[in-house]
């Protein structure tokens, strides 16, 4: 693991790291906030997966999450979207290959050989960040936005036991009934909508729900409403009685204006959990 | 004037906004938060002046402040940093030309007919915004960071009774002294020195002060101290007898990990003034 950048901020350090992934066969680079409290003793930590053409660095920058982290003595932990590099590879679109990850394993070509993105974020960089960091690996919860909503809900209720909360911004929500769902679900996984299913969010609230609180903040002026399908969560969420809350923010869209308007209510969230 | 962006955040709304303006001859783009307050009545405004090669969207996006700013009700308005646009002249270096009018008017070939930066800020949008916009005119403070911290210290102190407050982060503080100011004040103002001291913040200190609180916040690991002369400020203020604050904050760099860390400050220093 290398060293990209260390920067002061809110009493922590905001890093940004890179390491060769097993998962992905290439470099991967992360943003990690670590709050003052880190240089004495283990912290929770709360990962944030990003949206479509996002990198680590988006949310770093934008999100504002830093300064709620602090106060509560919590790590932040910022994934990169995708492999990248010149051998992966990627499509024209915005919305597949580089920066569209979409959090599943390929298997499909000619993604299968780096879009692994579910190993990377479940399996190989919590090694990496539980061996190099002061974090508290019993002690952590999950959120993201839009496609990093995605993959926050459906690793969080695929993983029982290992994350405390999960919350998500503007969420997609219902991938297998939508276009943003259909056309990556299809080209990473192949035509068996079968092998979609343990990735949506709706389809997994109804099978099983999570064992903690959900959170979930949908804006309502947001331009992608159709393609996220929140109507779809919020029923099962309902329907499953699930342990959380699902709010429509009148007015809000689906920009990083949004996500930070909102981040100290989730920061808050998530450390009601992880602090308990 | 044309709407880019309006964009829902914390209660408020961020919009960015494009029109022609006399001073620089072109097009010119801000941003200007306006929060919930303002569909009522005039609120107070905030200026943020920005740094070397950014545009009007760097602390709109990095800076944090819309969240405070909503709190107290106070506007705030993120100019760009030089005209911009096909016709207008231009340097490779990051720190001359677009990206970099050091908040000045320029009377040297090839600047003088579009970077009047100084006339901009202080006289062409003022009028744009206060006519469109419901924003008290006599409620006004202004801060920045580096090249906006020295654009923001050497107005307000030039303009006595329009500002109730001046802050800056890591400002460009004495630029006469310094290879950021004597290239730039060369190019644009020419080489005699006597026409660049009305833009040095240290000299301006000693000479006449501000007529209200200034607060100064400088990282302490900042890898442009050598640039910034920040301790030439300092002991101006001292001098001065400034009614005033200077803060080094250990560690901290010059990126916007430190300007969002200390922004809450800022912006609560600023409303004790606004809305005395």
């Amino acid at each position: 693991m290398r060293t990209i950048s260390e920067n002061r901020c809110f009493g922590g350090v905001q890093g940004v790291y890179a390491h060769k992934s097993d998962a992905t066969d290439c470099e991967m680079t992360f943003g990690l906030f670590l709050p003052a409290e880190a240089e004495e003793e283990q912290v929770p930590v709360l990962w944030y997966l990003s949206g479509l053409t996002c990198t680590h660095e988006n949310a770093m920058t934008k999100a504002g999450a830093q300064k709620w982290a602090a106060e509560a003595g919590i790590a932040l932990v910022f994934p990169d979207t995708s492999p990248r590099g010149d051998g992966v590879a990627d499509d024209p679109a915005y919305d597949l290959g580089k920066g569209a990850g979409f959090y599943v394993n390929a298997t499909e070509a000619p993604w299968a050989p780096h879009y692994r993105m579910w190993d990377y974020i479940t399996d190989d960089l919590p090694r990496v960040l539980f061996s190099a960091f002061p974090l508290a690996e019993d002690a952590q919860s999950i959120t993201g936005h839009s496609m990093g909503g995605h993959g926050a809900l459906t690793i969080a209720m695929s993983f029982p036991g290992r994350f405390r909360s999960v919350s998500a911004f503007a969420p997609i929500a219902h991938p297998t009934a939508s276009d943003w769902g259909r056309k990556q679900l299809g080209a990473y996984l192949g035509p068996d909508a079968a092998k979609w299913a343990p990735h949506d969010a709706t389809l997994l609230m109804r099978k099983r729900g999570f064992d903690g609180p959900v959170l979930v903040d949908q804006g309502g002026s947001d331009q992608f409403l159709d393609l996220l399908k929140p109507e779809a969560l919020a029923e099962a969420m309902a329907a499953s009685r699930q342990n959380g809350t699902f709010r429509i923010q009148k007015g809000y869209d689906h920009s990083y204006f949004f996500v930070s308007t909102f981040m100290e209510s989730h920061v808050a969230f998530h450390a009601d959990a992880l602090l308990a």
